[in-house]
């Protein structure tokens, strides 16, 4: 079973709040690591989860405001000083890189690893990297300042073989028949794929919106995620600080989340005003049952659905 | 009696060790609260400490290693977002301002309190504020980057009436007497201040290095301070690598202490190597006993020496 789970490091908002730390997420895929925002203290959150950081490849920055990335120069640093060697690569907003580099500038410090910094794109559904793990696409949120959400997007398994025609397929030729492959036999008679083949399970995905107003605009990004994680940070009641602030209600999370047709709706970034999610928790639910509030620490794992693979 | 307390928030090396956080210490000095350096987490641990950030007056940052400062732009904004109105003073390397700034200009922040930033000075012995309660006197410190220590020195308090001849002295003189006026009697003849009072307390101080290479030049400076706050990053047996890292082994850290002739040594900023501080606090105790290792959240009170104040 190949993972694809999301680990909360951080779920809440600007000002600390006990037993919340600043918004910071890790995305395991396949065992491939990826940071999605990085607050204050998100070295030692790792740590908690007894994660090794330098098998972190890329960090997703949303945006500039402290909550999201003040724990990012910290990190590039410890990095450094544990003999990191491979690339990491860091995706943030422009300004970001030069923020990075006042900094190493001040410490001296010349990095023994590659460090690339992307821009964040302006538009939804912007490709912003690729690898044989996944696909992560951009999504302009509406905040503040600029902000950009992430979705990440599983690539396709190869297909399953066919338990009962397996036999029949060549050692050497199965990969080629996982990829799609007809097969040719040696008496020159073709079979097509599908009667050896089974589909894979469907590619999994995770989008992360935080933070943002209510915007509609995602829903067509957001269809069909199993799991969508969205700032809640006010109750209905305090819609106008919501709409002040360009942050969302839990009700309007909801709201994108049912309108998208996502499989799971994931609350966090609550206001420290609130001691206990529960209220949020209810607005969200009576509009998008499947929806549970964010606690530091834990994990979402999305399951691969192998019932439709044989393999 | 009028406090004179170090906390410590924070005291360990640069990369995190489970137990110790990045350096951060309060110094208390009469209720006024002075922070110095800022390491991640440092808003966190002021809260386990039950200590309001908006009381802190003034931050000395000693110098720009991710491990002293990286704790700073989060207490800034969290102190915006918490309505802190009264000025906040922090003194710190000239390039500080810069990444201050780059920071809430990329969160178009706007602070809603005045933020003064100071430059510390390159000379030993300059006296970068005064207030009420104590002077700071700046020492130059020898590490990879500009480096500053902090030496405190609490203001003279005003001499005690003695009690076998306060009746004699008019209520309204008294406050004038306490600072060193003679009495000068109705009938013209004048009493000398000497036979009306007692030397105050002697005033208590404080200096913080770290980090800092063995550096004898700061001696004079330390001569007599009651509690001595050095770095002791590596045992002797690493002095190669303390002098390749500009840091200090705990036997240096004790030489310093003794030829100072300080009250009391407090060790910190402990390479993350060490499992435990048993080894370096044996190795300076063997030089200067009056040793303590110190540790997070930590209260360490100086006394006022009452017993020559009859007050």
């Amino acid at each position: 079973m190949r993972r694809f789970e999301l680990i909360t490091l951080g779920t809440g908002a600007a000002l600390p709040a006990r037993g919340r730390y600043p918004t910071a997420q890790l995305l395991n895929v396949h065992e491939g690591l990826y940071l999605i925002d990085c607050g204050e203290g998100t070295q030692e959150r790792l740590r908690a989860q007894g994660i090794n950081f330098l098998r972190i490849e890329r960090i997703f920055i949303s945006h500039l405001h402290g909550d999201h990335y003040l724990g990012l120069q910290g990190l590039i640093s410890s990095m450094h000083l544990m003999g990191r060697k491979a690339p990491l690569h860091v995706h943030g907003p422009a300004p970001l890189k030069g923020i990075i580099d006042i900094q190493l500038r001040a410490s001296e410090t010349y990095l023994r690893y590659p460090l690339q910094v992307h821009v964040n794109p302006d538009v939804s559904g912007t490709v912003v990297h690729t690898d044989h793990r996944l696909e992560v696409v951009a999504l302009a949120l509406r905040h503040r300042i600029p902000t950009t959400g992430f979705l990440f997007k599983e690539q396709p398994a190869p297909r399953g073989l066919r338990k009962d025609r397996v036999a029949e397929i060549p050692h050497y030729l199965r990969d080629a028949v996982k990829q799609g492959a007809d097969l040719e036999r040696a008496d020159g008679s073709v079979v097509a794929n599908e009667l050896l083949t089974l589909p894979p399970p469907p590619p999994r995905s995770y989008a992360f919106c935080s933070d943002t107003a209510y915007e509609p605009e995602l829903i067509p990004f957001l269809h069909g995620v199993d799991l969508l994680y969205h700032e809640a940070t006010f109750t209905e009641q305090l819609i106008g600080r919501a709409r002040e602030t360009m942050h969302s209600t839990a009700a309007q999370a909801a709201t994108l989340a049912r309108e998208a047709g996502v499989g799971q709706l994931l609350l966090g970034h609550f206001s420290s005003r609130y001691k206990s999610e529960q209220a949020l928790l209810a607005e969200a639910s009576a509009v998008f049952p499947n929806t549970l509030a964010a606690q530091d620490g834990r994990r979402y794992p999305i399951a691969e659905r192998t019932d439709v693979n044989n393999l």
